[in-house]
Parts: C-alpha cells; sequence; structure tokens
C-alpha cells in the first residue's frame, strides 16, 4: 500500500532551500561520518501523492499578493482576501475539484493538495477559500443535481458568486441535526419558505456573510405535509447586485475574530424568505410539486449523516493545512534554534547554540517526528478520500470509515499544530512575538481549526462511538485471542486499506547492531504492540462498563455513559495515534536510501515512544510496561533525541519551503550574521590589546 | 501565618456580582441541602492581602476609558493606552510604591496589586504602566540614590518622563550579563559614553521605545580604568521635546507584535553618547571623579544579581496578572458552560448544560482549582516581597528566597494562565473565538507573558540550581529521615515562611464520614508527602547524577548538566507546585465557614490529585503509588469534579468581577435569554397543535 508514496514526481532541480542558504553542516567530525537523510527524496514523500499539485501551489503562492500583511485593519484584510480568491481564479487554482464543464479538473485529491498550500500564504486565504469553493460550491455540488451544477457551479467556481455556507447556527454549533431555521413548502406557489423563527436560530460564524456573500447554501428542517424530513440544504440569494440584502434577509457582522480576519464572518437571519422549489439541492431528498417527499435512503439518521459526508473535505483540508503549518513553525524555530546562541556552557566555550541545550531539543525535535507521521497519515487519508469521491472506491462502508479517518485525524492535528506553534513562538523567545516572525499569526488563524468544521472533542466522541459499535458487532464474548487480532487488524489498519492483519515488524529488526537492549526492546513491533494493544485494551474496557447501559433507563444510560464520556475521548486519540503511527511505518517501509531510512526510523521511533510517554502511567497501571522498561522510555528519548539532533535542520529543510513561504526574518540567516558581527567584533578588539579586563580577573590578581 | 489571609477588608455591601444578574441556583434539590461556599467570604480570600487596594483598582477601570477595544490599528491602540497611562495618574494609581516625596504612597505590595488588576482592562495597559512605574521608575528607585530620585523619580510618577526600561538586546535576552553595550567612563570630562558596538547589542523589545520615551535607563558594561565592572544601569536621554532622537541616539519600531499592541515596543542603539557621571545608578557600584570603582558588594556575581533582584517585581506582578487573568477565562467559560445547551442526553431530556459533560467538567473545573492555588500562593509571594522591600524583613537570605520564589512561580502561572485560556475558549466554540468575548485577546497578550521577564525554563532552570546549592550544603552524605524532613520543611515551607517544619494534616482529616476509605488515602497528608516526596527525591536523584561532574573536565561536566536539564527544570516545577499546594491548604486552615471549608478542601484536593495525576508515572515507576492505588487517582478526580460541578459558578463567581471587569457577550446570561425564547417557540408551537411531525414518527406509524 506504501508504494503509492513514492509515486510522487521528483522535479528535475532540486528544491532544496536550506535556512540563511547555507548548507547544513555536520555538528561534529563524528557526524560527518554518519548517515544522513537525502533531503529531496524526503521532501517527495512528505509532498506526496499530489507533490506536483503542492509544488504548483508553492510557486504560484510565491507572488507576495498572497501573503498576510501583519497589522492590516479588518477591512484592509478582508479586502486583501477576497482580490485574492479572484488571483486564484486567475491561477486556475480555485476549482480543481468542480467537473470539467464547470471550469474544473475533476480532481478532487489535486483540489484539497492544492488548497493546503494556501496556509503558507495566509490562512484567511485558505480559509475563505475553503468557505467559496468548498463548502458554498461543494454545497452544490455534492448535496445538489445536474440541473444545480448547471444553475450555479460555473458562477461559484469563477468567483462571480460568492457564497456562505449556512450551517452553523448561533444556537447550534456541532449539533446540526438540532438546528431551528425551517423551509417549509408551499404547494400553492411551488416554493420553499425559509424562516428563523427565533435569535438563537441565527446563522453565525459564516464566511463571506458579512460582506461578500451573494447567495448562501442555506441548512435548514425540511417540512412539507407537516412532517418534519430533517436537516436539507438550499440554495437562497442573499444580496442584490449592490451588495444590499435581499427582502427579508437581515444579517450582522461577527466583527474582529481571534484570527482569520481576513474573513468576513457574520449572521444571516430569513424572515419568510421564499425559493422556488428548484433551489432545495435534492440529491438525496426530493420533493414534488405537490409537496410529496422522496429519498433513496429512507433512515432520516443515515440520510443525515451521508448528506454532511459529502462535505468531509473541509476536516481534510483542515488536517492537511495543520500539519503544513505545524512544519512551517519547526522550520523557524529549528532553523533559529541552529544559530541563536544563548548563555555560556561554563566550560569557557562560545556561547551555546539553542539547539544544542537538552530542553531545547526535548521541545522541538519530537514535535518533528509528530509532524511528519501527521504527513504521512494526511496523505493516506486524501488518497483515500480521493478514492471515494472519484467513485473509484465509493460504497457506504468506504464512506463510513472516510468520516471515522476526518474525526480521528482532524482533532489530533489541529491540537498539535497549536502545542508545535506555541512551543515554537516560546523557543523564539521575544523574537517569536513579533508579528514579522509569523509564529503568533499563525496561532491565532489556527486557533479556531480545533472548534470549526467539528469540535475536536465531539468528534473523537463519534470516533469512540464508531469504536464501541465495532466492538460490539464482532466481539461480544469474544476470547482474547479474537480481541488483540481487532486491535491489530480492525481498529487501525482496515480504516487506510480496507484489508485485514498487518504484518509490520521484520523490515527495520535487523538495523541496529550496536544497539542496546532496551531498545531492541522498544523497536517497531514492540510499539505496535503497545499502541495498538492501548487501543483494543480501552476499547474493551469502556465496553464493559457500559455494558449496563441497556439495562438502564434513559436517563441512567446517558449518565453511565456521561460518566466514561472523558475515557472515550482518550481511546479515540489513542486511535488516531496508532493510525499516524502506522501510517509513518507504511512510508518507512518504501524508503530504500540507508542513510534515509535509519534516520526516519528514529524519528518513527521517536513519534512512537513520545505517544508511549504520554500515556506511560496508563502502561504501568495496566500491567503492559515493568516499571524498569518504562523508565527506559525517557532514558530512550532522551537518546533519541541527541542523535537526530544533527539531523534537524534537514529534517525541517525536507520541507521544501522557499524563502517566499517562510518569510521569517529570525529564520533568514540574520541572527546568524550578528553574531559573526559580534564575534568580529570581539576579536578585534582582543586583538588591538585594548579590550577591558575583566573585574574577575582582577580580583584575581590581587 | 495564614491567617493573614483573613485580615484583609470586608466591604460594607456585597461585591457579589452573579452571572447575567442571577442568584446561583442548586443542581438539584439534594444539592440543595449540600454545603456551599460563602462566597463574599471567598472572595475576600482571593483578593488577599491588599484587597482594598484591588477593589479601588477594580472600580476605577469600570470606567471604559480604560477598557481593549478590539480591532483598533496598532497606533491608535498605542495612544489609547498612552492616555490611559495619564488617567492612571489623575487617578493617584501610578506609582504607590514610591516614597511619598515623590508623590507616592511608600507601599511596595499595594502598588503591585493594584497593577494586577490593570490585566482586567487590557493587559497593554498593565505592562506599559508596569514598564514606566515598575521597571523604568524602579530602576531610578531602587539602583539609584537620593540624588537620582530627586532628579526624575517625581516625572516618572506622573509621567512628565517617559521611559524604556532598556536591558535587553537583539543579542542576548535571558543571559543579561552578556549584553554588549559599553559604557565607558571618561575622567578628563566626567561622562560615560554609552555605545553599541554591533547590531547584535542594539537594545530591543523594550516598551516606550519606538514613541513615546524620552529618556531610558540604559543597562551596559561598566568600563573605568581597562577594567570592565559588569552591568550597571544608567540614566540615558533619547528624545528631545519634539519626540525626535538625541544626536547619537537611533533606533526602530518593533512593530506589530502577537499581542500587546498598545505598547509601543522598539529598538535603541547609541552612538557614544556622553552621560554625566551623574547619571550612573550607583546604589550598588559608584564610580568616583577620577574613575575609580566602588561597591559595598565585593563578589561582581553577588553585585549582578542584586541589581537584577531590585527588580523583581516585575515577575511578581505577572504572576498575580497571569492568576487574575486566568481566573477571568475561567468566570467566561463556566458562566458560558452553565448556560450553553447542545446534543440532547438521548434521555428525551431537554438538551444538556455544557457543564453537565464529564469532559467539559475535567477541562475547567481543574482549572478553577489550579487558579485558586496560584492565587493564594501569589499573596504569600506578595507579603513576602512587601516585608522584604519594606524593609522590614530585608536580608540577603530573604532576598535570595524572594528571587527563587518568583523564578518558581512566574512560570507556572504564565503558563497555566495560557493553557487555561486556550482551553477556555475551546470550551466555548465559535463563540470563544469572537474578540469581543475576550479569550483570544488574553491569549494573544499573555502569550510573551511565558518568555518575558526571564525565559520560564531558564528561571525554572535557576530554582533547580538553588535546590541543588541547598541539597549539596545541607545534605551530603545525609540519613533518610535527615532528607525526608528537608522534603517536608526546607524545599518549600522555608521559602514563605522562613521556618523549618510544617504541620499538616489533622485539621480536615475528619470531615468526610461518608468518604471511602481510597479517599482517605489520598487525603491532604498524603498528598503532601507524595508531592514533597517528589521533589526530594528529583533533586536527591539529580544529586547523585551530577556528582561526577565536579572530577569532570569543565566540557564533560557541562554536557553532563545538559543531559539532565530537562529534569532539572521538572524538579523545580514540582517545587513550584508544592508551593501553589501548600499555600492553598494554609488558607483553608484558616477557613472557618463549615461550607466554604467542605467545598474548598474538594478543591484543594482536586489540585493536589491533579498535580499527582499529572506525574502519575513518576510516581508509579519511583514505587510511591501501587497501581491499584494510581488508578484510584483518576476515579478519584472524576468524583471531585462531579462533586464539584454545582459550585464552579459560585467559586468563579467568588473572584468578584464585576460586568465592567468580564464584558463578554456569552457570559451576560444573552445565552440564556436565547434558549428562553427558543424554548417559549417550541412549546407555544406545540401548544398551537401545528408543529410538523417528525420523519421518524411517521415510520413508525406505518
Amino acid at each position: 500500500m506504501a508504494d503509492a508514496l513514492i509515486r510522487s514526481k521528483k522535479p528535475a532541480a532540486s528544491t532544496r532551500t536550506p535556512a540563511g542558504g547555507a548548507p547544513t553542516a555536520p555538528h561534529s567530525a563524528q557526524e560527518a561520518a554518519e548517515p544522513r537523510i537525502d533531503v529531496d527524496a524526503v521532501t517527495d514523500m512528505l509532498l506526496g501523492t499530489w507533490g506536483r499539485t503542492r509544488r504548483e501551489a508553492r510557486e504560484m503562492i510565491k507572488d507576495p499578493a498572497f501573503w498576510q500583511i501583519s497589522g492590516q485593519t479588518v477591512a484592509e484584510h478582508r479586502e486583501r482576501v477576497l482580490g485574492q480568491l479572484r488571483l486564484l481564479v486567475e491561477n486556475g487554482a480555485s476549482a480543481r475539484a468542480y467537473p470539467v464543464e464547470y471550469g474544473g479538473l475533476g480532481d478532487n485529491g489535486a483540489n484539497i493538495a492544492g488548497f493546503e498550500e494556501l496556509v503558507l500564504a495566509d490562512p484567511s486565504l485558505q480559509i475563505k477559500a475553503g468557505v467559496q469553493w468548498g463548502l458554498f460550491g461543494a454545497a452544490i455540488q455534492q448535496l445538489g443535481t445536474k440541473r444545480h451544477h448547471d444553475a450555479w457551479l460555473r458562477d461559484a467556481a469563477d468567483l462571480t458568486l460568492p457564497g456562505a455556507f449556512a450551517m452553523t447556527e448561533t444556537g447550534h454549533g456541532s449539533d446540526v441535526a438540532a438546528i431551528g431555521t425551517t423551509a417549509t413548502y408551499d404547494p400553492d406557489t411551488e416554493e420553499f419558505v425559509i424562516h428563523t423563527p427565533f435569535r438563537g436560530a441565527w446563522k453565525d460564524y459564516l464566511g463571506n456573510a458579512a460582506l461578500h456573500g451573494k447567495a448562501a447554501t442555506v441548512f435548514a428542517q425540511l417540512i412539507t405535509g407537516g412532517v418534519n424530513y430533517g436537516v436539507h440544504c438550499f440554495f437562497v440569494p442573499i444580496r442584490d447586485e449592490n451588495g444590499e440584502f435581499l427582502p427579508g434577509v437581515g444579517g450582522e457582522d461577527d466583527g474582529v475574530k481571534g484570527g482569520l480576519n481576513g474573513i468576513d464572518n457574520g449572521r444571516l437571519h430569513f424572515d419568510r424568505v421564499r425559493v422556488p422549489r428548484f433551489n432545495l439541492l435534492d440529491r438525496y431528498g426530493q420533493v414534488d410539486a405537490s409537496g410529496a417527499y422522496s429519498s433513496d435512503i429512507p433512515s432520516p439518521g443515515r440520510r443525515f449523516f451521508t448528506m454532511l459526508g459529502a462535505l468531509v473535505q473541509g476536516r481534510i483540508s483542515l488536517d492537511g493545512a495543520s500539519t503544513t503549518a505545524a512544519a512551517l513553525a519547526l522550520k523557524i524555530a529549528v532553523t533559529y534554534g541552529n544559530q541563536r546562541r544563548q548563555f555560556d556552557s561554563g566550560a569557557g566555550t562560545p556561547e551555546v547554540v539553542l539547539l544544542d541545550y537538552g530542553k531545547h531539543q526535548r521541545r522541538l525535535i519530537p514535535r518533528i517526528a509528530t509532524a511528519y507521521a501527521q504527513a504521512f497519515a494526511h496523505d493516506e487519508f486524501l488518497r483515500k478520500f480521493d478514492g471515494v469521491f472519484s467513485g473509484r472506491t465509493d460504497t457506504p462502508a468506504e464512506r463510513e470509515d472516510l468520516e471515522t479517518l476526518a474525526a480521528s485525524l482532524k482533532p489530533l492535528s489541529t491540537w498539535n499544530a497549536l502545542e508545535t506553534i506555541q512551543d515554537c513562538r516560546e523557543a523564539c523567545g521575544g523574537s517569536g512575538f513579533l508579528a514579522e516572525n509569523r509564529l503568533t499569526g499563525l496561532h491565532h488563524d489556527l486557533d479556531v481549526y480545533a472548534t470549526f468544521e467539528g469540535d475536536n472533542n465531539i468528534l473523537l466522541q463519534l470516533v469512540g462511538k464508531r469504536l464501541l459499535g465495532d466492538f460490539a458487532k464482532q466481539f461480544t464474548g469474544a476470547d482474547a485471542g479474537t480481541l488483540a487480532r481487532y486491535a491489530v487488524g480492525q481498529t487501525a489498519g482496515k480504516l487506510f486499506h480496507g484489508a485485514g492483519l498487518r504484518r509490520l515488524g521484520q523490515t527495520v529488526a535487523d538495523l541496529g547492531s550496536t544497539a542496546r537492549s532496551v531498545e531492541l526492546g522498544l523497536r517497531e513491533d514492540a510499539q505496535h504492540e503497545l499502541l495498538a494493544g492501548r487501543v483494543q485494551q480501552m476499547v474493551a474496557d469502556l465496553a464493559a462498563r457500559l455494558r449496563p447501559a441497556s439495562k438502564l433507563s434513559p436517563a441512567a444510560a446517558a449518565a453511565l455513559f456521561n460518566e466514561n464520556q472523558a475515557e472515550l475521548i482518550e481511546a479515540a486519540r489513542a486511535h488516531g495515534e496508532l493510525l499516524q503511527w502506522e501510517a509513518f511505518t507504511d512510508a518507512l517501509h518504501a524508503v530504500t536510501d540507508g542513510g534515509t531510512l535509519r534516520v526516519l526510523t528514529w524519528l518513527r521511533d521517536l513519534f512512537g515512544l513520545s505517544l508511549i510517554e504520554k500515556h506511560l502511567a496508563w502502561y504501568l497501571i495496566a500491567g503492559r510496561l515493568s516499571a524498569q522498561r518504562a523508565a527506559s522510555v525517557t532514558r530512550y528519548i532522551d537518546r533519541l533525541c541527541a542523535r537526530l539532533r544533527p539531523h534537524a535542520q534537514d529534517l525541517v529543510d525536507a520541507w521544501g519551503f522557499a524563502p517566499e513561504h517562510v518569510r521569517a526574518p529570525i529564520a533568514s540567516g540574520a541572527e546568524r550574521a550578528r553574531q559573526e558581527e559580534a564575534a568580529a567584533y570581539y576579536a578585534a578588539l582582543a586583538a588591538s590589546g585594548e579590550a577591558p579586563v575583566s573585574e574577575k580577573s582582577l580580583h584575581k590578581k590581587r
């Protein structure tokens, strides 16, 4: 499966752009003899299946017209990003997912890959483009049928028709099924009446709603013949040619936000606004002229989730963009940490480079490992998505797996991006707080990724329920052997691969002839056993604890579930971590270059062991690690950090960011130049014989 | 000792301001019979020793002129905050620490307490005020002598003389001893020549430097007679009446920052700028007309740390302001979490209030406990500071303890504020991302608190070294009993109290007649034993591992230290956590009201157990907790969260914030009103007989 990873195209010329223009020098003579990664080959791995599209997008956004400008007013920033959307159209980068006949390329995977790279230019651009083409346009494409495509898709694609995606309400966020907006069918006029019955049902936090949207895809309870058929989506014009609200439509600006201020988020409400029956995006549910409702999906619940699932690409692109943003932050902080010096070591040597400090390594290097794991998991995720949405592998089961993957990976990567960016910010000290060095802006903009497109905790809870459901379906009364296979094959591998047992553990076990015995006990197969075993046991434990629920009153069952909610979410997180670890390991198995394999194996080990260390108490309590072995996990991580330290720059350079993508002065080599100037000053002073002596040396003389 | 906590003045009228104007109702009939806290009494405890000053400051900042306005440009925000500083002068709130003859009150504790409250109005105001009076003015006060006070202190106090505190350089942050700026004495003219020899020695990140500063207290290497006497501070005029740089002075604007944009941070450099000999702030080191240097403190190292220590109040105020900001975030998120409903429970009941979800409780309630612990620790810290700086307890040992306290507590509280605010932001979903709800702004502004006034990790490393030093001094070759006393008495208690063994464990052990046995095993005395024992063992282990250093080469010793750096920092963190726990426990021991004592004891237990849970793997590996007892920690925390849930609103209301301090629409009761409107709509619809039936019910009928 993983060989798809090496399918990506290798460019003729190297795209490697080391920090400050200087090559990454070995850290010591010993290191010069050690393995190094093939940076260009790793770039290919990281860019993944749609590497060519990613390179196109990166080339495009080298144009400063795409870059975020710190300190712009909200109004200026909004206009700038609107202009950038027009540039995307001009560059043919707006609608790769749409069918060719509507100006697209019909390439779902490339579409997401291209959008994700926009985060390097300005996250507001990424998200506003996502609103226009990935939500508003995608609702028309995915929830509508050909006549809707004919009517609106081309205009959406070329931004003739900017639109809002009106799902969330002030009173209901992640619980979309409970929204209050109604769309009541009037057979007399063959119209739907879109109505906001109370303040909590105002549509809220909608990009393009405050200013630029001319229409909206409005989610509302479809009522016909006195029956509520649940949430459906309607195309509703909202503004006239002059940008004034149409009759019955009103709204408000959401004002300043904690980030993403290039997007005009706002509120919308509807006072009995009538739209033709035609405007129901009716791929999954139709209303005929008489008002009779029909759908291919009889279950209201399944129909609802199918409609929502058609919009999964939002979550996918957040997973990818968060990974890229975390990688950018690491590129900045590692480059600076490799140049900045602070404090002498007390050994009479020059001041120490930050990344030579044990604590600094511990802060940053495991984060590199996580970003790599996320990138590999994301590429598998994106291929799964492309398979389903291209129709090649479009089955209900595949769609359900895709949903679970999205709900597993998006929370982990969005949270990890915030933590990584924050650590990088702090690792750069006061310089990290200057807007020009980008770390604070990335944090501000990505903050909301943790709660939009589905609150992270709610998504993980969905995953947890799926894990419990799979468990209940297959393993009621099962023996221990069955459970073990469940852990190894079902919970994780199946989602990516749709197949049974995974065979891991042989490929690299013979690498480390000098490795200590304890390390051998924490190699690939042991890591997998520990990570997969934890998922399995947590799910089994939860299932056992929740089993009495079926015999309880609904209220008592709900209370029992609630008592176990935090742990269910933890189990889902463990499952997502396992997926990421497996994707990293699959990627490793496709590597042929010896140095690359060795260094990336250390990095994957660091990822796996960091996960195990994070949950060390669990492993100890569960009796899966002895106290002695647990203590060795931390020591092994320390050794891996030290081993990877000379490769840190290579590993962040391998993301292939050009200076136009990094743009942070502290990662430009300026710091190194300043230090060289200072060193030259002191050397000249010493040579002049006019350097003041220190008071201490004076004391000694006395 | 802790009885000082109940000394604070109780106002005539209640200052309690429940969320949305409604009293906090019991959550169920059972709860109505349960103990409640006396909210007003707890407010007194939290406001602490200088409660009257805090109330004065809070009253003052009810004036909207002090409030941050989201979305202002950097230029507008800077002018607004400058104007607010003038308002502070008008309100007599600028210089409580200065002697009466210079317009102050001579009250150091009150000064810090009053400044800290400004964070509720705008953190930029708090920090710019801190720059002007707590750094620039305090340098004149603390490092200068009477003639310097006569010359500049009154003008600094009333803002006639806005100034920058020019310590940090682009090339050197936390390592102040290594700065490059020189001040070379010229006996011919009796002047110091202030000079910036290279770009890295530019002063950087200085508030008041970009625009408003007329002078600066510049730290530079004092060179006289060919000898460098180390870093001293000089008063240097930088701008003329028209705001133009004086000859030889130059600078740059630091531009947009990740927060605190109400402050005009900038850079300064000096090209052989001459200032009179008088301008050396010479309390700790003097140069006579001939150029001869003298100081009461012969050791250059101790002199340097004494000078820096004179400016400890910056760190103190960050500890307090971070705690207040975390409390404000919790007030907002808990109030919203108590009103906002999302998803029904599946039991046919109304949608569930967020704070009734197990995960939501787990996110927010332990954070309340931490904020309480920080507040109590901060008040003890502030009293210690006031004792030293008033001269009552001003000894070198007390000053050293104060430094260690600052380095212990500031990192914990500033990091905790960021984590708490972020959790609160996410707990409020999309609403939390709107600037009007303040959580994102608080995060942006407080971000840099983690690295300025001493990088948190570097401060903790200082604490770690102090712990190691104390250990080495007193316990080389000591037996286990001595070590145990060290843990209980020395590392923590001594810093606050300057006295030996602490007696804990009896007061509340008899409270819980129905408590389960496992809880009895995790009560106060057990918590203290676990927390203090961890500090002791970590320090002892580190000492053992570092012992070979004395026999190694300087380079090898530095490498050995570096290998253990991350763990040394962890030991220091454990020590700070113990300090906070002890302060909380001391505060508890002064409580007389039964309900308050009971609830706050749960809260303290939650704090202690959360710390133990965070480090659970350590306890298991060290053999200090069995697997069974470790597992019970998490279950006990779950129970404590459930027990405290009905008190959550009381506990955040007890911070005593008025609506003018909270200002977040989501914490105003608006959400509750919206839900009541929606419920009324659905009730009326049902009563009308015109409500649509659900599709599901239709399926059932068929």
